[in-house]
Parts: structure tokens; sequence; C-alpha cells
């Protein structure tokens, strides 16, 4: 009984004692952030969330499939249709949102439009979720290890249900196998993929799913299709929902289910444990026996609290407590994705084949890089070096795989989203900034096909014309052409691959990548000041309106976005780009308009260095910080809505994060990090020395003075200008910005 | 090279040596005989049948889905879009034509609504199909064993494709997963079930195929779901089948196959064997690896032409070509269902329940009972008794397993389909005329269970009334009741009952059950001379006419029938009828009128003996000839519509053969042929003296005679009247009947 006491106690403190207390998962869950509140345990493989965007009528203002819409919880619905196992986070295509819990009482009901509920009581924060389901009076609790969800039902007495449906689900995707093993247990796999619809590519994910109790009464579902003719006359389910009781067979469909049914008392618990692999269902079991040997809902959830705490508690800062919350929170969405993918047994699904690896080292997968190349992997490079190592690990292994790095890698499938060529700058900056324990070699050899192939480039399949004409020609594409776009991110590689040769010695190399990366100077229209579509004869894109695009109509050059958006994409040569616009006085009133004239995107990735820009120009740095301050405030808050839009994998978080310590990285491959006010009086970093010759670094805040210029001092030492190099920073010591 | 000339002389001389030679299995390919020409061995699990009832528009007469349909192949149709492992044959019900292989060339596609292709150069004999495939110029051949199929496409040169469509099938219940486990190898499983729409079980069938060639390239495809809104504004695959070239994890869903491409040269041969289970892939597996451990086509071929002859062989009969190709197809037909079920392992489906048995003996299935009791399983019981042995021991265990003995037992699945309790007169009929190798306390035991159990009676749903008031009352169930239908199937069984309890000597029950069976007579109504529909009340239904369900219509009272097909169904108590009509006289002029005014009906079941029961009467015997001799002439031949309608699992069949031997089984648990004179001028029948004291019974036709009575000679005895009795037949010797 003492020992009882004691460890609840333990459980209760250490629940406090980290700074994942300051998360809140809501944020992001309105205004397109996409994130969810559900059950997350840090870079899992598995989460447990609500989903909250099918039918529901009046009670959800958003439908999944009634807009492009990417998210599995929306904070302003009301209609819960069930606790899904696997989601993304920040992402903008449909995906995941799959095997999907429900619990229900009363008359077996197994049709997710009528079976959803509203509910109330909603708590969430990390490892944890738990709401009221207001229908049934069912209390649900969720939590989460790397590959596995706990779901704890709390029902009132009488008949209850626990429903999994392999039917319903964010991803596009069709098609699900299950088989009810026992009355505790059930199996199977469901398909997921066709990503942003290009390449339409597919995966299964299996599982295994576990009782803490025998179900009374079992059975499987099957949406039967339209009949026509005379078996529409005969057929009892004519597209409609048809029950196999006790059913132990495979099943098969493209949208089925399978329920368990309890005879409960007033206030009895029923939990459920459900295991996923991408490998194969004895993975997914084996996962499931090895994260969660029992049912344990306490010590589980205990346990991602204290893998959270241990990530978050890397850093410390002194500020109030709203600003904690946005901090912790943001650090929180940064360590969500890329996540692992391998099995507790090291399988994993090989990168662009249908085979299975196997790997001692964590796999990681999810790799958004046109999003994450710029400040995530940064971010992670800086504070969890150990995780970016392995990340450039698994993007390594792919390459080896697949011969080709990673662009938007989900779940070993390459769907080529976006343009660009961002693994090189990622793998680049990463071991510039000093870690090097990966087969740089081999990255190297992937790096230069990409920059090389002509023909067939997975990567890179402007690259012919990039080669030939040193950007990619604006005649080929129509309305949703990106060759401006395309050319600035391979400027961008190729200056990250100019700079990695340099550090290996490879001084032809060095000079080559450096030369293509100035050749953004060729789509520099001196006239209009912009970044201009070139045809392949060398002519500017006529009739051209910069502002265009600006509503999301298609704007030929531009990729999401304007030329207002992009026209300082060059951040490996800010200081070129200042001279080609007439010198430091009208880039500054030119950065000023992008602002003021509304041209400035927060929620996207093109244009988030620009307010650190300023940092560029003598007695004009302390304009960051104003610009810095006002968009945190404008556009990130401890509330649902409190991201700009798309969290984007953690990249939105990752500017936050920055943006809040008072230092951003200027660009992938570039050193320099901008410094400008914190939003803390003082940050301290604790530095991995397996990696970094400092252990602690302090950011403080110094006292506020009316001046043009931020002033820095590092260690006792002024700063000559508003910039720190990451080789000096991770020294260690104290930073002073004022 | 003087070995092969050998081996390929024996195959080619051996081939024809057999009655197997005589089959044609077009018979019964149109008229809705719903048999298939496929490679079928003899009560095999697996056969491979061409499959010409979907798309084809003008091209194909019956389409599956515009009407009932039962059929995988009809031979007014055209357009062939496969071939498929799994078929019923002579089934009223649309099942099964599952897991369907077509062979195409040219540019790949997977649309079998535009893949399919007319055919010519059609041949069919036992254990062997082949067409060519005019729109590809592929010559399909087809052969199979117990538990596999085995195809041989002999392509031009160019590109070749095999395609395995787990989407179309004859069954109603769709759902399907696959995996592509090599170049060479494909496994996975098939929904089916939903069988005559009630109850609507289902289970899956798994497979495994393996290509005695690797493909060059393979792929897996799935008919996507119709998306709505901003989805269906993306996604490339609306509604329409997408590919996913190169796939090889599992793929599930409603509609999906599998592809396998080929660089042929002209005249190059490949071939897929298929083995299947209703257990698991690895029995799928372990059954294809057993019974096909190479690729010979030859050989696989000459074993399915060797079992049958074995069978075949067993009657020998003279007369003309076409009459013996009438009879051996009518034997083959009756050796088709009930079929084996278990693997090679001894693993089968459990009965009724959800998991999984073994069995070292044969463990049989499709059980047709209400066709089948009449008159198959007492032609298998004279023929083939150690196939009916094995048959009985499969339904005893049935009822040790679910509780009940089969009525229309389908995959371990009891469909509930049709009235009566036919499992009663099947096994009591078995063990009357001999067969006495299995559980029969057992299965005395089930029978009075259906006997008896007055609620939830899965065999005898109406049992309560009928236990109370000695008839199903026709009040409760509408224009479908089948009350008279049902109390006569039940007064049958209770017969059997009586006769078996006689035999093992349970007096008690002897009087019991024969007192029931008797009770028949309270549904004839001397004014109509009908056996005709009774209120709870004792009140004959009103108004009433007996022609009325001539035209299909609904007849209040009776199944698939009117009340003339059944006014003389007490086969078990003929003279009885005799005497309650007022005498042969009377008899005779109502049984001829039933002919004469087109209320017999050759297709179905009920007054199937009705052309036999002219021997009942003295004087009038010559006339169960002419009848049984112009009803073959008028609904058999050897032709595709040479079967009266459905085979209904070999039970048209089974009539024909007795039919042309000249003998008929009148009534189950009565153990008197009826005889009459043979289509054949010599019928040698050799028994199986491990059940049967004789060696051969030789049915000969004596010299026509003009005379009203039929007169027989057993073994130089004449016979006072035209029946002879099993237990005499089966002594042996010689049976003149002239």
């Amino acid at each position: 009984m003492k020992t009882l006491l004691l460890s609840l106690l333990l459980v209760s403190s250490s629940a406090l004692a980290g700074n994942s207390q300051y998360v809140n998962p809501f944020i992001g869950t309105s205004n397109f952030g996409a994130t969810h509140p559900g059950a997350q345990y840090p870079n899992a493989l598995a989460s447990l969330s609500p989903f909250n965007v099918a039918f529901g009528d009046a009670l959800n203002k958003f439908e999944k499939d009634a807009a492009w819409n990417s998210r599995v919880y929306i904070h302003e619905n009301r209609y819960l249709t069930g606790f899904s196992h696997l989601n993304l986070s920040g992402v903008g295509c449909p995906e995941a949102g799959v095997m999907l819990l429900m619990p229900t009482t009363g008359k077996l009901n197994l049709n997710a439009r009528e079976y959803g509920s509203t509910y109330s009581d909603e708590q969430a924060s990390p490892g944890y979720y738990t709401s009221q389901l207001d229908k049934y009076q069912v209390k649900a609790e969720l939590t989460s290890t790397l590959r596995t969800g706990l779901s704890r039902f709390t029902f009132p007495a009488g008949q209850s249900h626990i429903l999994l449906n392999l039917g319903l689900g964010l991803t596009n995707e069709t098609g699900a196998s299950l088989k009810v093993v026992s009355e505790r247990e059930v199996e199977g796999s469901r398909m997921l993929g066709t990503f942003c619809y290009n390449p339409e590519d597919v995966r299964p994910v299996y599982f295994v799913a576990r009782f803490s109790k025998a179900a009374a009464e079992f059975g499987a579902w099957k949406k039967m299709p339209k009949y026509q003719n005379v078996e529409a006359d005969w057929i009892s389910y004519n597209d409609s929902i048809k029950p196999y009781a006790g059913y132990r067979q495979t099943l098969s469909g493209d949208d089925i289910g399978a329920w368990f049914s309890f005879n409960t008392e007033a206030h009895e618990a029923i939990e459920v444990k459900l295991g996923i692999s991408f490998v194969s269902i004895e993975n997914a079991r084996a996962n499931l026996d090895a994260e969660q040997p029992g049912f344990d809902f306490a010590k589980t959830r205990q346990a991602a609290v204290n893998a959270w705490d241990k990530l978050l508690d890397r850093v410390e800062v002194e500020g109030t407590e709203t600003n904690k919350t946005l901090f912790y929170t943001a650090l929180y969405h940064s360590l969500i994705h890329p996540n692992i993918l391998q099995d507790v047994n090291g399988d994993y699904p090989l990168m662009g084949q249908q085979g299975v690896g196997n790997s001692k080292q964590n796999r990681y997968t999810i790799y958004s890089l046109w999003d994450t190349n710029r400040n995530l992997h940064p971010l992670l490079s800086l504070l969890y070096p150990e995780l970016q190592s392995d990340m450039l690990n698994s993007a390594v292994a792919m390459a080896k795989e697949s011969g080709w790095l990673p662009k938007w890698e989900l779940y070993g499938m390459e769907t080529q989203v976006m343009v660009g060529d961002p693994a090189t700058p990622m793998l680049a900056d990463s071991y510039l900034r000093g870690i090097r324990d990966f087969d740089i070699q081999s990255a190297y050899q992937a790096m230069i096909r990409a920059a090389e192939q002509r023909q067939h480039n997975l990567l890179r399949p402007e690259n012919n014309d990039y080669l030939d004409l040193g950007y990619v020609p604006v005649d080929d594409e129509g309305p949703y052409d990106g060759s401006v776009s395309t050319s600035l991110e391979y400027y961008l590689a190729d200056f990250n691959l100019s700079q990695l040769a340099g550090a290996l010695g490879k001084t032809a190399d060095q000079q080559k990548y450096l030369s293509r990366a100035m050749n953004y100077r060729k789509l520099f229209d001196a006239s209009t000041g912009m970044l201009r579509p070139k045809n392949r004869q060398g002519q500017w894109l006529t009739p051209y309106d910069p502002e265009l695009g600006r509503n999301f109509e298609p704007a030929p050059g531009y990729i999401e976005g304007n030329a207002w958006n992009y026209r300082f994409y060059v951040p490996h040569d800010t200081p070129g780009l200042i001279n080609l616009l007439g010198g430091e006085s009208a880039f500054v009133q030119e950065l000023d308009a992008t602002f003021e004239t509304g041209n400035f995107d927060m929620a996207n990735e093109p244009d988030i260095t620009y307010p650190f820009l300023y940092n560029y120009v003598a007695g004009q740095s302390a304009r960051t910080s104003l610009r810095a301050s006002e968009l945190i405030a404008s556009h990130y808050g401890n509330h649902p809505a409190g991201l700009p839009g798309n969290d984007d994998t953690g990249t939105m978080s990752a500017w936050l994060a920055f943006a809040m310590m008072g230092i951003y990285p200027v660009s992938p491959g570039l050193m320099d990090y901008a410094l400008f006010n914190p939003s803390f009086d003082k940050v301290t970093l604790k530095l991995n020395q397996d990696y970094y010759p400092g252990k602690t670094l302090v950011i403080e805040k110094g006292k506020p003075k009316a001046r043009s210029d931020t002033q820095a001092e590092f260690n006792q030492g002024p700063l000559a200008r508003p910039f720190l190099s990451h080789q000096s920073l991770v020294q260690g010591g104290h930073l002073i910005i004022q």
C-alpha cells in the first residue's frame, strides 16, 4: 500500500517535472495547422488521435472530402468518429488517419455516419489525450509508444462495443484485410498512399490489436457494393454495411471493420492496444509485445512524458508562461517528423522497392524536405544532433536502396512532391555543422547524381535544361510552370554541394557548383527587381505581373507563391542579391515593401528567412527583431489557430523556436545564425557533447536600447555584426543579444 | 528418343482407352444446365473453366448480372474474360467462378470489359479444355488436379501478359487480397459466399499461383472507388482501374488483380499452376507443391483422364455412340459434387464454425441434398460406395462440429437453401443399402435432433407446427409459403428415420416415425385429388388452383412447383396414395394427365420419380419404359442444351444414368429399383466388393415384346413384379429386362 502510494506520487510529480508540462497539443488544430492533439511519443511511427473530419453534417464545419483536407482533427469540428493510430502532423495532403477505434454502447451500429458522437471534457498533453463521448457517456483516454497505441475506454453499465473501422480514414486510398484471431485480438492490414495524388504509390500498414477483456461477442463488417438488376432485388445489404457475426476468417474489401462487444459494469474500463508495422502482421505483433507486454496505461503514459521531457529539457527558457507554451509546443511539433519506421527487430520497408531491409540504427521516414531543409533540420542539428545523425544515415540508406536521396519520402515511397533537390542542402548543412557520423562519400555520390544526371532524374526532372541554360526555362509547363522556383532550389542545392565539396577537399567540384549556384543572376530582371521567368531563348516572360499568384491563382514561374515571395530567395548569396537590387538602401526599401504590401507569406517556406535579412544591412538589423516579434505576435499563439498555416512537418514550429531564441540560421550551407532579440530573458541550451565541444549555451536578452542595430556579445567579446557562426555557438558559453 | 516416342504413344493410347473418351463436357452448357466445359478432376475442389458471362455486349447473350445467372460458361455466349479456378457444376445460384486467369498480348489492358476475347477451336474432354483466343492468337489449354489448376498459354512473339483477376467472378460476394511473392508467384485470398442471398455467409478461398517463367514485369491493380468533390478533381484513377507496377506488398480491396508480363517468342508456351485451399495460403502452397511439383501438362492431364477412367470404367455399356456419350457424361456430371474440401495435410474449415479441423479421411463439401438425396446418392451408393461412405462420414462430422447435419452445405457454411430435412434420407438410405462404415449412432442422434427439436431447428424450422398438427400449416408464409412441400419432405425424412430405426432395432422409434410419415394423408384432399395446403385450423386453402405456379408465379403451399408437380410426391407410400386417389385406374389416369397436360417438370426434382410410378400398377408398367424413353429423347441429348435445366449438382444426370440402365430407385429408404427398358443392349456394373457380395451385375435388354407389362428375370428367375431390391441386385449376376 505504501509502495503504491509512493509510485502514484512519483508518477504525479514526474509528470509535472519537465518542460512537457508547457506543451499545448491543441495549437495548430485550427487555421489549417494540420497538427493533431492526440497521444504522441517523440518521433514515433504510431500516434493516436481523435478523428473528427467525417460526416456530422452541421456538427462538422469541415468535412474531409468536401475540400482538400489534410487534417484528422479540426478544432471547429464537433462530431468524432473514432481514434486513428497512424497520423501525419502538419502535412498538406490527406494521408493516413487510419485504423480507427470507436467505443459505443447500446444497440450495435456499424455505420460511422451514425455511430459518431460529440465530445466534451477534452484535454491533451504530450503522450495523453482524453475526452468524454457525449452520446455514449464513455470516457476515452489515449496514450502511445513508438509503434503502438493504447486506448482506455471507461464504459457505463450495459452493452458496450469497441469498433475497429478499416474503411474510414484520411488517406485517399482504400482497401483492407482483417482477421479476428480470438475474442481478444484482431490482425490485418490497411492500404494507404496516393499521397498528393502523384505518383499514387501505395503501401499497406499492418496491425495487431489486443483487448484487455475477452469480447462476449465479436464480428466483422463490410460495406457492400451497389448491386444492380436482379442482384439488387435479392441482396440484403445493397450499398450498405453487412455484419458477419462471429466471423474469424480473413475478410478483405474496400471498406471493412470489426467489432467487439462486452457486457460492462458501471465505470468499467476496457483497454485496447494496437501495434503497427510497415513490414508484416508478425512484426506488428512483435512491436506490440515488446512495447506493451501488458496493459498498463499509467506506465505507458509516463514513459511518453519521460521521453518528451528528456528532449524538451534540452532547452530551458525564462519568460512568460505563454511564451514557454509557444516555445515548448514548437519544439514538440518539431520532434514528430521525421519519425522512426523500423520495427523492434530492425525490419523496415526498403526505399522505392518492395523488399524488406533491416537496420540496427533507427530508420526514419516522413521527409518533407522542401519544407524542412530550411530550418527544421538545422534546429535538430543544433539541439538534437543524435537524432539528426540517424536521419542523415536513413537518407543515405535510401539513396543506396533506391539510387536517389529522398525528396518527399513517405513510408519508403518517394512521392516527388514539390520541387528542387532538398536532400543535398539537408545533408551538406548537417555535415558542415559537425554531424559527420554518416557515410558522406555515398551521400556525396548521390548528390552528384542528382546534380549531373540529365535524363530521368528523379530529384531534378528539369536538370537537362538547367545544365544547358543555367536556369530552368519557363516555356514548357503552362500556368503551373515552376521554372523560377525550381531554379532557385537547384541553385541552393548546388551551393550546398559546393560548400560540402570544399569541406571534403574537392576543390574543382567546389568551384563548379559555386559557379552554378551563382547562375541565379540569370533570372534577375533589373527592370522589375524580380527573379523573373525566362524562356529557352533567353527572353523574359511577358506580360508579367509580380503580384500574380498572391491569391493562389496559377503564377507561371512560381510554385506556391508569387514573384514577391521568391524575390529574395537566394539565401546563399544575400549580399550578391543586395548588389543586384541596387545596394543596401534599395534592398531595405524592397524588403519593407514586401511586408507592407502584404506580399510576405508567413505560412509558406520560400520567404520565411526574409525577416532576418535586415541583419545584412548595417544600421538596419534592429528591424529584424521588430519583424520577428510582429510575426510571432500576429501568427502564433496559445490557441488552436496558433500556427500560421500547415505546420509542414514542423517547419513553421521550427521557425518559431529559432525566432523565440533570437537566432536564425541564414541558409542551409551557411553557418551563420542571424541574431536578434529573443522572446525570453534567458535561454539555456544543453549541447550534446558527443557532437559539440560546448556543454551549455546561454542566450540572454540584453537591456533593450533604442538603436537601429542589434548588438551582441559572445563570451564577453562584442560581435562586429549581428551574426554568430554555428561553430562558435556550439563552443558554448554566453551570448547576449540586445 | 525411343523412350519419348513410347511415352507419347502411351499417353495417346491410354487417353483413348477408357470410357472418359465418351464424355462430352459441353452437355449442359446451354439451357441453364449450369455445367461447365472446363478441366475437371473427379470430385475435385478445384476446376478450371472458361468464363464467358461478363461484359461482351452483343457478343454475350446472357450477362451474369442482367438476370439470375448461376453459370460461369454459357454456350451461346462468345466473349471470354478468363479461366476460373473454383466452379460449381449444375447449381441454381451464382457462386464461385473466381480466380480468373487471362492471357493477353500487346499493350497491357487491365479492364476485363476490354481485354476479353472471342474464341474458336474449342474442345473439351475430361480433365482438358482448349480454345484459341481470337484477339490475341493465344492457344489456351487447361487441366487440373484435386486442388490445383494448370493452364498452358501458347503465345505469339512479342509482349505477352497473364492477368489474374480477383475482382471478376460469378459469386455475389466481393473482396480480395493478394501479394506478388516473386516474378513467378502470387498468393492471396478471395471472398465468396452470400449463396442464394440467405443467410449471406461468407468464406475466403486462399490461393497460390506459380508461373513456369519468371515475368519480365509484373504488378497489381485495383479498381478505385468513385471519388467526389475535390478528390475527384485530383485523383488520376477515379472509378477506374489503377495499376501498381512492380508492387509486391499486400494489396486488398473489392476489385483487384495482378499481372505478369513476358517477352515471348513465337509459339512460346507459358504455364501457370494455381493451388487453392479453404484454410490458408500456406495450405494452398502445400497443395500446389504436392499435386504439381513441377510443370508437366501432359502428365497432369493424363492423371485426370486416368482418374476419370477408373471411375467411369465401373460401368460398361453396349449401345450407340450417342447413348454412350449421354450415359458417361451423366456419370461424369454425377461425380463432380460433393467434392473434397480438405487440403493435402488433412486440414479443412470446420462446419458452421470459424476454426480448422483435420481429417485423415476425405472431407466432402457441396451437399445440395434437397436435390441429391433422391437419386444421386443412391447412384453413388450403387456404383461408388467407397465415395458415398466418405460423403456419409463427412456429413456426420458436420453434425458433430455444428450440431446439425447438412442441408445445402457450401464450403463449411450451411446455406439453408430449400426445404425439408434431406440428410436423413441420404444417410438412412445409404445405411440400408449396406454402406455402414460410418458412425451411425452419431448420425442417428443428429437425425433425432432434427426430428424432435421444436424451436430454433436449423433443418426443420417448421417443426413445432409439424409436430403439433402432423403437417405444416399454410397460414404464416404469404405467397411464398411452402407448407405442403415442406411437409412432404418431413414425411419422407421421417419415413427414412423409421426404416433406419427398424434396421437398428429401435422398434418404438420405428413405429413413431412411420406414423409421422403417414400423416401425409392429412394433406390429401379427396375433392381435388391434390396434396393441398391446409391452415392451422384444419381448413383447406381456398380459393385453390392446382395449376398455379406452373409459370413460376408464387403458389402458396408449394416450393418450385405447383400442386400437380407434388401430387404424387409420397415416394415412400405410393400404394397408399393409389388407394387415396381411388385405386389403380384413377391413379394411372391422373398420372397420365400429369404428363399430358404439361404439368410434369423434368427440370425439377419433386416429380422426377413419376415416370416410374406406372410400375406400381399391374398391367401398366410398360408405360414406364415409354415415359422414360420419351423423356430421355425430349430432354437429353449430345449437345449443349442436352440437360433439362439446372443439373442440380448431378441430380438430372443421375436420373439419366439410372434411366438409361433401366433401373430407378423408387424412394430413399425403400430398397426397390423400378425396372424398365434400358437404353443399352447390355450394361455391366463392376460392384465394389468391399461393400457388396457380387462382383458384376449385367443388365440386358430382352427382346422387345408388345405387352403392357415389363417382364424381368434375375439370375434366371422371373420376377413377379417389375422391381428388384438393392440387396438382390448387389448379389450380382444377370438381370434381363424386357
